[in-house]
């Protein structure tokens, strides 16, 4: 197994070097475990919209979340050891490795429910040091405006993903599975999820904000966007959808866009009436995408976006990246910080598409095995299902007897 | 649309006015995240009981939490500009207008099912601007305590509800329709709303208090007067069901009744036993308002009230206003305060049923087309649902498709 | 009913002694709030991993939590009023008072669906005072180190659920119920149960810590564990299973083991690798457990443990207090405060057997009568399920008509 492997080098290294950090008292836990919430409740929840697949894409979910955290809390480690000495642990530590699974949560987005637990588990360990690469080159050194991640988090987590599918699935097009329409019922857990992620949002953005003014400012700022996303979504679902019904999976998707979007410039002084500007242009431009762009993408080049990541983080994330350009040319540092928020945006955008593509190759390895067609996006492909015959359609069993072994 | 114009008119208010609060530490940042919880989540889950209507009761309760909040922030900047110039945004400011959200979105519960959303929309146009005046006239002219909002939300939201379905509905009587009936399992994701609503109900009354004796006594109170409230219900539920029973409606509304009660007197210091006593008392008078009031009230007034927001805001809320006179002329004040209480009371119960029943006038509206009768309680009224065909009595699809160009 | 009349006692008692605590800021209280979520909400859903009896396992939960938490805080009451005069109700009193209810939620798991709710109040009415009894022995008179709550409340409840267990149903086997079958969606929910759990958990040890460095340490710690423990259980699973499936309980369970052992150790300054590890070793423990030893003791002892409180709660437990033991030896202060540790397990274990089997015998009283074994493991016991008929599978109309009658 890669992924026993994983575990014992895991320890074997943090046996090596971590230690805990002294001072500090964790005035931050409360946003700490409000974003523990959105990664490990909302955001599983909302992954769990197919109908039949809810349980592996919770449990994916978690395992990702859990295993990226320590892989990335061990790179920091190791680097912090090269250039500093022995790294001590503490929760901010523990913030930066979840920022980093972030990332392959939202990436493996785009393949759910056609890839085995080893595939996704490979792509969280080249994920995880190109983010903490490209994090650093962004931020450190570009000096890149991103409190909320809107470029470092979405537009790289997004365009990894969008690679990894296209490097993975090919140019194949694959017709839409019937177990992939959501039902009522799975539709509405989903929803919740969303509601989950939504409430916490600002505690996402404000954590890694110095206490104070800025804090203050992202969170007034997130609320803002985020209240204007979803009123707006629900307007233009009904309009764009036949009889001026909603689709769930608009509001799924949309009410979150003004979050992704407000990232770069939520502690910019801006007026409130820009922050919910911004979070309406966002939705809208998320749903637009799940309208037209995503049929499109997947005609014209085979793309494959099962959760339509591109609309939710692509997009939005882009758009919010060139509104701090904008915002900050004009509020506060001259044209040099706008140049400097279009270049981090681009670097993010080419670094994560590159890599994501090398990364989708790797899952091409034979040893990787992808789940075999007719059990994608089921549950017994990943689970012990206790006494399928009773509940009704749980899978075709002479097809899984025989399809057993090569899983 | 009427939505789509308030949404740009909302906009446009905003940039004319309201610019951020400038200092203050988000300090109760952690009790107005618990009250989002509360609101977006937990009520929502709660009012997901109808298990064919669970997509739009958690849509709908997202879609007023979110206009009503923006609209209240709005009239607050206009009044607060006419009188002491720009406002300054702040978190306060936001959980006030959340506060003015939290009657809408009681208020609805009475005409749940029944609606369209622009029916809703209009509830919280007419409701938003009431509520602030009504909670200016009662709070800050006649100076009745009231922390936890018993007076002010709770019973206000509900008579202007009941007001509403009132004028709405008119004398007609409605059979029961068999899609209200709730199933098991949209019992139990209600249950799970109201375990929400009651772990966060303490933040609920204590956010609005100052930080100190006041608050640490709000939630000491509010915290015993739930518990009692939980385990009360139990019993009394068992002693009305036959068999020793419980009913689930029971069990989702009543354990919550003395969150609703509590909040006239929960910063004053009364004993624990006080606080337990009002608990007991206010989860006795709602099981008993849904054994034999709600029925009666159908038979006599032909009132509808779907949710029994009677019961749980409207009883208990009279209870804890009489329990605040009460407590004040024993505890600290005089005969005054006792007074002051009671009128406050009858401004809120008079003013919302006024106001309620003119609101519920304009929703007869032809504009504001109702949903037809066979698609009541129905999601696919609200929502493009994929697939129909394969979720199982997902609506009579003949009736729809005829009933679709009048939607 | 026994019950009623413990609600009438309890009140009666409050209102004799217990006023409020005066000083202390509720500094706690967001910690507080966590705790709430993970007892009512998040223990709730982890126990409604039943398909049919999910309602139920909530409503005893939330009932069970209530009635403890009051009856610890009036027996913590009538101690102090003993020895110091009138208790001061705070908010750390209700919380030590909830650590009470939890011994109580988690040894009603080892009985789960066979028994009525007197049945289940008896448990907590006997093993309350207990618990008190043994935490003063254990914490206060042997100065055992156990921050989270590993032995005190852990390895004691277990036990003494298994005790109970054990003199209820004797040394008859019991054949699988068929409803004892867990289906995907009822498996999806009690997942939701295990990460609102998991995340909450560091809360739960860090709210009895002194705030400072050991609460520091205690959260990184915990959370280092149940990160362990979440990635071993997906790889142990899958090598525990045929064809490399995942089993949904050991996934519903194996996530918390670290969050129980960790808890004896929490605030020690012990490396991140040795929270690790141990977060791993617990999960695998409990994982064979579920797999070896639940099996073996049902088929030797007849022991009848539901949940599999066992693997839960009393390995991981018994390995905590062991490593405990061990981490003090070396870490902080000679051999003394290792026996201690093993000295407060042994306490821990054995009172907890014996009184559990003295409250078990108890419950074979004929006043408390069980339900019938038809009946068990089905909502429609305790709750009027309306329109049965639409609900498939309800449960057997006939026998039921003829059982209510004796229930």
């Amino acid at each position: 197994r890669v992924f026993k492997a994983s575990v014992g080098a895991l320890l074997l290294f943090f046996a090596l070097f971590v230690t805990y950090d002294e001072p500090s008292l964790p005035s931050i836990f409360p946003l700490f475990q409000d974003i523990q919430v959105m990664l490990a409740v909302g955001l599983g929840l909302l992954l769990a919209f197919l109908p039949r697949y809810g349980l592996s894409a919770l449990a994916h979910n978690f395992l990702l979340l859990n295993f990226s955290t320590q892989w990335a809390l061990l790179l920091q480690g190791l680097r912090h050891r090269y250039r500093h000495g022995e790294l001590r642990l503490g929760l901010h530590n523990v913030l930066a490795a979840e920022f980093a699974a972030v990332t392959v949560l939202i990436s493996v987005g785009a393949v759910l429910g056609r890839t085995s637990p080893c595939q996704l588990l490979t792509v969280a360990f080249c994920e995880v040091p190109v983010y903490l690469a490209s994090e650093w080159l962004i931020v450190t050194q570009l000096g890149v405006r991103d409190v909320g991640g809107t470029i470092t988090i979405h537009v790289f987590a997004c365009y990894f993903g969008l690679g990894v599918s296209k490097a993975l699935f090919g140019t194949q097009r694959r017709p839409a599975h019937p177990k992939e329409t959501p039902t009522p019922r799975s539709d509405l857990l989903a929803l919740v999820g969303t509601l989950t992620l939504w409430v916490f949002w600002p505690s996402f953005v404000a954590a890694p904000c110095r206490p104070g003014d800025a804090q203050r400012r992202a969170i007034l700022n997130t609320l803002l966007a985020l209240s204007a996303s979803a009123v707006t979504t629900v307007v233009a679902s009904s309009l764009l959808e036949s009889g001026g019904k909603l689709s769930p999976g608009h509001l799924q998707n949309g009410s979150l866009a003004g979050g992704v979007a407000i990232g770069a410039l939520a502690d910019v002084p801006i007026t409130p009436a820009a922050s919910l500007a911004l979070g309406s242009l966002s939705s809208l431009v998320c749903l637009l995408g799940f309208r037209f762009l995503t049929p499109l993408l997947a005609r014209r080049l085979a793309l494959h976006d099962h959760c339509g990541i591109h609309n939710l983080h692509g997009l939005p994330g882009i758009l919010g990246a060139a509104a701090s350009a904008v915002a900050d040319q004009g509020g506060c540092g001259g044209c040099r910080q706008a140049l400097w928020q279009v270049a981090g945006l681009a670097v993010a955008l080419g670094g994560s598409l590159l890599s994501g593509m090398l990364a989708g190759a790797v899952l091409r390895l034979p040893c990787l095995a992808p789940p075999p067609e007719p059990l994608c996006f089921e549950d017994s492909l990943n689970f012990r299902i206790q006494g399928q015959a009773e509940s009704p359609g749980m899978g075709d069993t002479t097809e899984e007897v025989a399809l057993k072994e090569r899983v």
